[in-house]
């Protein structure tokens, strides 16, 4: 099949909560992430492109339905005081990062065997 | 942790181009099964409240990247002509079924795992 050679497969795993709204996912890791960069919700959402009351929501949102608080507040220093990520936080990006490795890579296996002789 | 008990695991496979355009996933599978059902592609577009012409350019953007025809046109019966999927749309369907079934089990038994003890 020509999706063998011109195609690829991608995997995006989320979490919903019980209204089926979208709680964490690629948009907040990817958030967290450069959180962790810049030490700054603020720097964050700017360099992702995003308005900081978004960012700032999506942190939000995710803490209470997670039940935990993903992000520290620091104060001072050179740029006025940024964000850290909780070990709570550290935890569940770990936890997401592997369970994406081993499921994407279970499901690039399983797609060649499954897309191979259509 | 929390999201063992509030939350669930979503897995959402897409087939992308070179270009990282979306040719199929769950959008273009729903639509097609639709239209088997419906046995036609105005009312699949309908009945899902989709505009007919975004429905066609779907389903063309998903035959051109697959480089397969996925409907072929019925003439005539009470509402004037049609569409069914081609043997090759069921068989891609099929493929992605089942692939989504299994890369799913997998991802809730890992999620179990990775996520029980956060």
């Amino acid at each position: 099949m020509k999706t063998n050679r011109d195609l690829r497969l991608t995997v995006t795993l989320r979490l919903l909560d019980g209204e089926g709204q979208r709680r964490f996912g690629p948009g907040v890791a990817a958030l967290l992430e450069e959180v962790r960069e810049k030490r700054s919700l603020r720097a964050a959402a700017g360099s992702m492109g995003m308005a900081y009351s978004k960012a700032w929501r999506i942190v939000r949102d995710a803490e209470e339905a997670l039940g935990r608080k993903l992000l520290d507040s620091t104060i001072g220093g050179r740029n006025g005081g940024g964000a850290v990520l909780t070990p709570e936080a550290e935890a569940l990006l770990e936890a997401y990062r592997a369970l994406r490795g081993e499921v994407g890579a279970y499901a690039q296996q399983r797609f060649q065997e499954r897309f191979r002789d259509l």
